[in-house]
Protein backbone atom coordinates (compact mmCIF):
# COMPACT_ATOMS: atom_id res chain seq x y z
CA UNK A 1 0.00 0.00 0.00
CA UNK A 2 1.42 3.17 -1.53
CA UNK A 3 0.52 6.00 1.10
CA UNK A 4 0.11 9.70 -1.12
CA UNK A 5 2.08 12.21 -0.52
CA UNK A 6 0.81 15.74 0.92
CA UNK A 7 2.05 19.04 -1.23
CA UNK A 8 0.74 22.24 0.46
CA UNK A 9 -0.26 25.55 -1.33
CA UNK A 10 -0.74 28.45 0.87
CA UNK A 11 -3.35 30.83 -0.88
CA UNK A 12 -4.52 34.39 0.47
CA UNK A 13 -8.08 34.67 -0.62
CA UNK A 14 -9.22 32.31 -3.22
CA UNK A 15 -7.10 33.67 -6.06
CA UNK A 16 -3.63 34.49 -4.69
CA UNK A 17 -1.27 31.97 -3.85
CA UNK A 18 1.53 32.97 -1.59
CA UNK A 19 3.80 29.74 -1.39
CA UNK A 20 3.76 26.60 -3.09
CA UNK A 21 5.82 24.16 -4.18
CA UNK A 22 7.22 25.96 -7.43
CA UNK A 23 8.12 28.77 -5.25
CA UNK A 24 9.95 26.39 -2.72
CA UNK A 25 11.49 24.29 -5.58
CA UNK A 26 12.20 27.26 -7.32
CA UNK A 27 14.12 29.10 -3.87
CA UNK A 28 15.72 25.66 -3.31
CA UNK A 29 17.35 25.57 -6.97
CA UNK A 30 18.79 29.20 -6.38
CA UNK A 31 20.48 28.22 -3.17
CA UNK A 32 22.00 25.52 -5.22
CA UNK A 33 23.12 27.35 -8.56
CA UNK A 34 23.39 30.88 -6.97
CA UNK A 35 21.69 32.09 -10.40
CA UNK A 36 17.96 32.57 -10.90
CA UNK A 37 18.47 31.73 -14.59
CA UNK A 38 20.48 28.27 -13.71
CA UNK A 39 18.02 27.72 -10.78
CA UNK A 40 15.11 28.08 -13.85
CA UNK A 41 16.69 26.08 -16.34
CA UNK A 42 17.83 23.11 -13.61
CA UNK A 43 13.94 22.84 -12.02
CA UNK A 44 12.78 23.33 -16.27
CA UNK A 45 10.98 26.35 -15.11
CA UNK A 46 11.18 29.42 -18.15
CA UNK A 47 13.20 32.24 -17.13
CA UNK A 48 10.32 34.67 -17.47
CA UNK A 49 8.22 32.61 -14.92
CA UNK A 50 10.91 32.18 -11.93
CA UNK A 51 11.39 35.68 -12.53
CA UNK A 52 7.16 36.59 -11.88
CA UNK A 53 7.31 34.06 -8.95
CA UNK A 54 10.22 35.64 -7.59
CA UNK A 55 8.40 39.05 -8.09
CA UNK A 56 4.98 37.46 -6.39
CA UNK A 57 7.06 36.95 -3.22
CA UNK A 58 9.18 40.05 -3.32
CA UNK A 59 5.65 41.73 -3.54
CA UNK A 60 3.85 39.79 -0.88
CA UNK A 61 6.42 39.52 2.09
CA UNK A 62 8.19 42.61 4.17
CA UNK A 63 11.11 41.70 2.90
CA UNK A 64 12.49 40.19 -0.82
CA UNK A 65 14.27 36.81 -0.47
CA UNK A 66 16.37 37.54 -3.59
CA UNK A 67 18.56 40.66 -4.38
CA UNK A 68 21.04 41.49 -7.57
CA UNK A 69 24.55 42.01 -6.05
CA UNK A 70 26.28 43.92 -8.74
CA UNK A 71 30.22 43.66 -9.09
CA UNK A 72 32.21 42.97 -5.73
CA UNK A 73 34.72 39.60 -5.72
CA UNK A 74 31.89 37.10 -6.57
CA UNK A 75 31.55 39.20 -10.03
CA UNK A 76 27.77 40.13 -8.60
CA UNK A 77 24.50 37.61 -9.46
CA UNK A 78 21.27 37.07 -6.90
CA UNK A 79 21.31 36.02 -3.34
CA UNK A 80 18.61 34.55 -1.54
CA UNK A 81 17.85 36.82 1.75
CA UNK A 82 17.24 35.16 5.33
CA UNK A 83 13.82 36.09 4.33
CA UNK A 84 14.29 33.20 1.75
CA UNK A 85 16.14 30.62 3.95
CA UNK A 86 13.07 31.22 6.68
CA UNK A 87 10.41 30.25 4.04
CA UNK A 88 12.13 27.50 2.99
CA UNK A 89 12.50 26.47 6.78
CA UNK A 90 9.20 27.56 7.32
CA UNK A 91 7.37 25.42 4.22
CA UNK A 92 9.16 22.21 5.15
CA UNK A 93 7.60 22.82 8.54
CA UNK A 94 4.25 23.26 7.46
CA UNK A 95 4.62 20.29 5.18
CA UNK A 96 5.59 17.93 8.22
CA UNK A 97 3.29 19.13 10.68
CA UNK A 98 0.35 18.60 7.96
CA UNK A 99 1.70 14.81 6.87
CA UNK A 100 2.11 14.11 10.71
CA UNK A 101 -1.79 15.24 11.58
CA UNK A 102 -2.97 13.45 8.10
CA UNK A 103 -1.16 10.37 8.65
CA UNK A 104 -4.09 7.96 9.46
CA UNK A 105 -6.22 9.71 7.13
CA UNK A 106 -3.75 9.47 4.08
CA UNK A 107 -3.93 5.63 4.88
CA UNK A 108 -7.03 5.40 4.65
CA UNK A 109 -6.99 7.05 0.99
CA UNK A 110 -4.06 4.66 0.37
CA UNK A 111 -6.92 1.53 0.72
CA UNK A 112 -9.05 3.18 -1.56
CA UNK A 113 -6.79 3.38 -4.44
CA UNK A 114 -6.33 -0.16 -6.94
CA UNK A 115 -3.19 -1.80 -6.79
CA UNK A 116 -3.35 -4.21 -9.83
CA UNK B 1 -3.35 39.62 10.14
CA UNK B 2 -4.79 37.55 7.44
CA UNK B 3 -3.86 34.05 8.37
CA UNK B 4 -2.78 32.28 5.02
CA UNK B 5 -5.28 29.18 4.12
CA UNK B 6 -4.04 25.73 2.71
CA UNK B 7 -5.08 24.01 -0.23
CA UNK B 8 -3.85 20.33 -0.25
CA UNK B 9 -3.06 18.39 -3.13
CA UNK B 10 -2.50 14.29 -2.60
CA UNK B 11 0.44 12.69 -5.35
CA UNK B 12 1.38 9.39 -5.88
CA UNK B 13 5.64 9.67 -6.54
CA UNK B 14 6.36 13.22 -8.14
CA UNK B 15 3.83 13.27 -11.11
CA UNK B 16 0.39 11.90 -10.64
CA UNK B 17 -2.02 14.02 -8.35
CA UNK B 18 -4.31 11.90 -7.11
CA UNK B 19 -6.49 14.30 -5.76
CA UNK B 20 -6.62 18.04 -5.58
CA UNK B 21 -8.71 21.24 -5.24
CA UNK B 22 -9.36 21.15 -8.77
CA UNK B 23 -11.61 17.51 -8.45
CA UNK B 24 -12.94 18.43 -5.21
CA UNK B 25 -14.59 21.31 -6.37
CA UNK B 26 -16.01 19.22 -9.67
CA UNK B 27 -17.30 16.52 -7.16
CA UNK B 28 -18.69 18.72 -5.26
CA UNK B 29 -20.20 20.70 -8.36
CA UNK B 30 -21.77 17.38 -9.79
CA UNK B 31 -23.31 16.88 -5.96
CA UNK B 32 -25.12 20.40 -6.79
CA UNK B 33 -25.68 19.98 -10.70
CA UNK B 34 -26.00 16.48 -11.08
CA UNK B 35 -24.59 16.53 -14.11
CA UNK B 36 -21.02 16.74 -15.52
CA UNK B 37 -21.62 18.83 -17.88
CA UNK B 38 -23.48 21.43 -16.11
CA UNK B 39 -21.09 20.77 -13.25
CA UNK B 40 -17.88 21.72 -15.41
CA UNK B 41 -19.83 24.63 -16.67
CA UNK B 42 -20.67 26.24 -12.97
CA UNK B 43 -17.30 26.05 -11.73
CA UNK B 44 -15.83 27.55 -15.34
CA UNK B 45 -13.69 23.87 -16.20
CA UNK B 46 -13.59 22.66 -19.81
CA UNK B 47 -16.23 19.72 -19.76
CA UNK B 48 -12.93 18.02 -21.58
CA UNK B 49 -10.78 18.60 -18.69
CA UNK B 50 -14.00 17.62 -16.15
CA UNK B 51 -14.70 14.36 -18.18
CA UNK B 52 -10.08 13.83 -18.04
CA UNK B 53 -10.42 14.71 -14.39
CA UNK B 54 -13.80 11.91 -13.58
CA UNK B 55 -11.37 9.30 -15.67
CA UNK B 56 -8.32 9.85 -13.29
CA UNK B 57 -10.43 9.00 -10.38
CA UNK B 58 -12.01 6.02 -12.00
CA UNK B 59 -9.08 4.90 -13.17
CA UNK B 60 -7.16 5.26 -9.50
CA UNK B 61 -9.55 4.48 -7.43
CA UNK B 62 -10.96 0.60 -6.50
CA UNK B 63 -14.46 1.82 -7.47
CA UNK B 64 -15.36 4.45 -9.90
CA UNK B 65 -16.52 7.97 -8.54
CA UNK B 66 -19.57 8.40 -11.15
CA UNK B 67 -21.29 6.34 -13.07
CA UNK B 68 -23.86 7.34 -16.30
CA UNK B 69 -26.96 5.76 -15.98
CA UNK B 70 -29.74 5.61 -19.00
CA UNK B 71 -33.29 5.58 -19.29
CA UNK B 72 -34.90 5.21 -16.12
CA UNK B 73 -37.68 7.51 -13.97
CA UNK B 74 -35.02 10.05 -13.92
CA UNK B 75 -34.14 10.00 -17.26
CA UNK B 76 -30.65 9.00 -16.75
CA UNK B 77 -27.83 11.30 -16.55
CA UNK B 78 -24.28 11.33 -14.24
CA UNK B 79 -24.50 9.78 -10.79
CA UNK B 80 -22.02 10.03 -8.34
CA UNK B 81 -20.80 6.53 -6.10
CA UNK B 82 -20.71 6.33 -2.46
CA UNK B 83 -17.10 6.32 -3.05
CA UNK B 84 -17.07 10.14 -4.30
CA UNK B 85 -19.11 10.73 -1.24
CA UNK B 86 -16.37 9.09 0.69
CA UNK B 87 -13.42 11.18 -1.31
CA UNK B 88 -15.10 14.60 -0.89
CA UNK B 89 -15.79 13.93 2.78
CA UNK B 90 -11.65 12.10 2.90
CA UNK B 91 -10.54 15.92 1.62
CA UNK B 92 -12.30 17.33 4.22
CA UNK B 93 -10.91 15.51 6.85
CA UNK B 94 -7.46 15.60 5.52
CA UNK B 95 -7.82 19.25 5.16
CA UNK B 96 -9.25 19.79 8.64
CA UNK B 97 -6.27 18.36 10.37
CA UNK B 98 -3.65 19.72 8.24
CA UNK B 99 -5.11 23.53 8.94
CA UNK B 100 -5.52 22.16 12.92
CA UNK B 101 -1.69 21.02 12.99
CA UNK B 102 -0.32 24.01 11.50
CA UNK B 103 -1.76 27.09 13.10
CA UNK B 104 0.76 28.51 14.89
CA UNK B 105 3.13 27.97 11.64
CA UNK B 106 0.78 29.86 9.50
CA UNK B 107 0.43 32.51 11.93
CA UNK B 108 4.39 32.73 11.65
CA UNK B 109 3.84 32.97 7.60
CA UNK B 110 1.04 35.32 8.05
CA UNK B 111 3.15 38.17 10.23
CA UNK B 112 6.01 37.60 7.36
CA UNK B 113 3.24 39.14 4.90
CA UNK B 114 3.41 42.77 4.25
CA UNK B 115 0.55 44.79 5.18
CA UNK B 116 0.17 48.05 3.37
Amino acid sequence: MIQPQLKLKLVMGEQHTLLGPGKIALLNAIVAEHSLSKAAKSIGMSYRRAWLLIQELNDSLREPVLVTQTGGQAGGGSVLTPMAFELIALYDTLTQEAEAATEHTRNRLASMIKTD
